[in-house]
């Protein structure tokens, strides 16, 4: 297998509403990281969108994004895996160019939450039948892991503000953040309840968005670029589908599944990690996450982030341009705005927010209710 | 690259109204297939699926079919390429195989049309802002095809009678078929019009279904099974995406260009196909497509069939049980249908129907106005 790279980034500023299409995102996303990676043309094309069935009246996305992007002929399909989308095209383009069939490929995120109603769109990211149907939301179910978390763990309520907070101070500094506005741990504590113990600056904003990266052969990467990222491992794992089928719901076994393998093909364990961009779209996420990757044991991830280990000059940085909180969480989009945040921060090119010595940086992605979980690895 | 064998196959019969949901279609269609493969393990499951967004609310649908599977752990993403949908599953399953990250992958496709309106959820293949907001579906756009066609080569309107006529023929002893009724060319010529000059029996019936394959590096089929069928090669390409903006609407590039690339790859010409599984999801699209792929000049595909050479025991064989017209078209199943009908004919499986001497199999499969045209090749 080949050994593949990422020789180009391109991301959009991400907005509460974007006066483009979803359509010009993606492609105007695919032109900032084809122009990044110095080429014209690509042999392929994965798209990632969660929510233009509905939100746009769209099934057939990656080819219209080819088309707007004038990359006629191109190979392009669209990928899914529910809220961990976005990996997913990173995964396929990954493996186009592993087995040869593709020179250059890009995957790209797009996702324009602003036009239409995307909380029930979202929620079929759960079983319709057994869970909807009995009144659950990604929220809703995020809310049952916090409840859990604290009974089981005797966390305080106020436990995981600082994942928030730390988010919030990151994304100050990034151009492409939706919020630059810092927060407080108490701002959070006053925040206003969504679903208990939920509140709602425990919560990734509703947002507009794409970004896109572009592959190649690790051995022709520096024909692209002086700087190329090496994608050390990219994997996917699933755990039972619905939460009330799980052993032990917050142990997250499809994201340890994914991370165990990926560090298994990296050959690198958890300690190697120099930044993590975790899938905070709930603070709750990030915190049982920590533990899942194994940066904490059960029960211990929220101190991670309450004794300040997660920030930039911590143990394990996270969400270090603002994370799904505070950059924002176009949900298709959001794995390849954080993957390119990695290349940032792997290239010396995340300025004030440099991680000092970033060598290895980890990438994981939720879907749904973590019943799908997609890791990458990527090394300097 | 490694070469990819499929070494199982598994098919439910088509049906109006399925009284299973979805997701056991779905299951079923991967034990069945797993089990001819006589594995009890896969290390990824791709699903292809088109319409369950808005017909079964679900955008989470591999993880719940390898949930439902019992396939805990397993890697599990879906692929679209709107109604090749089933193909791009074959083509992800490829890749996983291919590169090495899976030494056992399967594909599998499921739609449930019975429950609720497909029409519409099939019209987003569309461009919703351009094409369907002035009134096209799917089949409106076949429709202006077929118009332009007789003007642009004189054909009758009854000219394409014979493609139905074909396909509920050899329908007839397939189990798996929708259909099990001959009809002929007065029939189709005395159907209700639908969209002039498309009448009912030029089109594929809306129904419910599920099939998958197991896929294998060539290199280990033989430990599977005696027969492994070989992937010579998958491609995909893409048109501009509104039929408005194409040069010549019915040369089909997308088609042309995916089985020119296919072709290449497996080193061999049109001349060398024994049977061609055609998109004839309406009949014009099937006279197009053989056309596009090579096997009659601009004008004259149609003659084909009038002409009988696409009978079992004609010059090209195609839609050998059946076609998308009388099997059925249950979307997102379409190609592992077909492509499980050219492993029981390339594996003189295919009983009554077996073509003679068949050594090599086209697939392909159409997304939308062809837009998207994915080419899959094989062998014995």
């Amino acid at each position: 297998m080949r050994q593949v790279s990422i020789v180009g980034i391109g991301q959009l500023p991400v907005q509460k509403v974007s006066a483009q299409s979803l359509c010009e995102l993606g492609a105007t996303a695919v032109h900032l990281a084809m122009s990044h990676a110095g080429v014209d043309r690509v042999d392929a094309l994965f798209a990632g969108n969660m929510l233009s069935d509905e939100l746009q009246n769209q099934k057939h996305l990656a080819a219209l994004i080819a088309d707007e992007a004038g990359l006629f002929g191109v190979e392009a399909l669209q990928v899914r895996a529910a809220t961990a989308t976005g990996a997913a095209a990173l995964r396929m383009a990954y493996l186009a160019v592993a087995s040869g069939e593709a020179e250059l490929a890009v995957a790209v995120g797009a996702e324009k939450m602003s036009q239409g109603a995307a909380t029930p769109a979202l929620a079929k990211a759960l079983d319709a039948r057994q869970e909807v149907a009995a009144g659950a939301t990604l929220i809703s179910k995020n809310a049952e892991l916090m409840q859990l978390y604290m009974t089981q763990h005797g966390m305080p309520e106020d436990g995981l503000a600082n994942f928030a907070v730390n988010a919030h101070q990151n994304a100050l500094t990034n151009p492409n953040a939706l919020f630059h506005k810092p927060i407080s741990a108490q701002d959070v504590r006053e925040s206003r309840l969504i679903v208990p113990p939920i509140r709602l600056l425990d919560c990734s904003p509703i947002c507009d968005g794409a970004a896109a990266v572009v592959l190649a052969p690790s051995q022709s990467a520096r024909a692209y670029t002086n700087t190329p990222v090496q994608i050390l491992a990219s994997s996917v794992a699933t755990d039972r589908f619905r939460m009330a089928d799980r052993r032990s719901p917050l142990a997250l076994e499809a994201a340890q599944l994914s991370a165990q393998k990926a560090f298994h093909r990296a050959n690198i364990t958890a300690q190697d990690v120099s930044l993590y961009e975790v899938h905070d779209a709930f603070s709750i996420m990030a915190c049982l996450l920590l533990e899942a990757a194994g940066f904490a044991a059960p029960g211990h991830g929220w101190r991670l982030a309450a004794e300040g280990e997660i920030g930039l000059n911590g143990r394990l940085p996270i969400a270090t341009l603002g994370g799904l909180k505070a950059r924002g969480h176009p949900i298709g989009a959001t794995a390849l705005y954080q993957t390119a945040e990695i290349v940032q921060q792997l290239t010396g090119q995340a300025g004030p927010n440099q991680v000092q010595n970033a060598h290895i940086g980890l990438l994981q992605s939720v879907g749904g209710a973590a019943a799908t979980v997609l890791t990458h690895l990527f090394s300097i």
